[in-house]
């Protein structure tokens, strides 16, 4: 099972950190993101948004980091990563909205700014990272884990960019609980982290 | 089954829509968003984030339109509408992720700025849009569904601000495969619109 990789992207960090902690074995392909080739053939053949990661499975191809979660969950890792009853796939799936919207646009977006020199809005950016790392801070408060009481892809999805939210400017001081999940994620057997994690 | 919703909210009407495609009855609970009430309780003990749709179901209390599509479909709309099987749930999941990300601050953040005077960065959404709606054109002409041959949650996911798209200011002249697609969704049987659509 091949993994279309870049070691500085949380999407893809996301991905590598489920397969780690499931004992799910990925063969990693960097792809030559400096060089711009995510956004030409042969990756735009797996990929038409030219984006990573892409999962190559024998004939299964996935885009998108969240909907990569939910394949390795429901396929190999196993009903306590994806629970297959409605209400638990629900709201692990609240958390995977909160991934692919603020969490990618608020302290994903700010690192984006900072570390790649992308052309955003960063004082947005870092209006939404507040927003959601100040929810955060209150789930947390109550819950040891994002979703179920215990560790799921909501965890894998959310971790990168919140992890990584320094690298976009954005100090995690303020937020002791977002820091006690950090380091309840980084404690569990099998993990790996990524550069700034 | 109680929706917490508002008329003018696409994201209420994805649950709207898929309720009335699968025949699932709700109650509609209107709040008054331009007086504020979703900001404050009693809606924020039942979402915290201050947002709408929330769904109550008897115990169970969902936030996230994409959430609360994957509740119905898994619960109660059945397998056409979201497959339990980890490719068809990844494949569908993509187009949730799309739904959360490109297409809400795409189209969606456009429309909150030219309806409701929203202070966001109006060139950013309409430069979002322009690119998820090209590769919604080209998905398109080669697939009738956004997934899977067939309706499902994610055309329902997707659908309101794409068919919104004119109130932020984005024609859809340019894409008639986008238009088409809206055509059939809106000629399935049971289909509602909302004002704007």
């Amino acid at each position: 099972m091949k993994l279309h990789d870049l070691t500085l992207s949380g999407n893809c960090y996301k991905v590598r950190l489920l397969a780690a902690l499931a004992g799910i074995e990925l063969e990693l392909v960097p792809v030559d993101f400096m060089g711009g080739a995510h956004k030409r053939a042969p990756h735009t053949d797996l990929n038409p948004w030219g984006e990573l990661p892409v999962l190559e499975d024998g004939d299964v191809v996935l885009r998108d980091s969240q909907a990569i979660l939910v394949y390795l969950g429901a396929r190999y890792a196993g009903e306590q990563w994806l629970p297959r009853d409605p209400l638990g796939l629900a709201t692990v799936m609240q958390w995977l909205s909160t991934a692919a919207n603020e969490i990618q646009h608020g302290p994903g977006a700010a690192r984006l700014v900072d570390k790649f020199g992308y052309v955003l809005d960063k004082a947005d950016a870092l209006r939404r990272a507040e927003r959601i790392l100040g929810l955060l801070e209150q789930h947390l408060a109550h819950n040891d884990w994002l979703a179920l009481q215990h560790p799921t892809i909501a965890d894998c999805a959310v971790f990168p960019y919140v992890a990584l939210s320094h690298e976009g400017g954005m100090s995690l001081a303020d937020y002791p609980q977002v820091r006690a999940w950090i380091d309840r994620v980084k404690a569990l057997p099998g993990f790996v982290g990524m550069p700034g994690v």
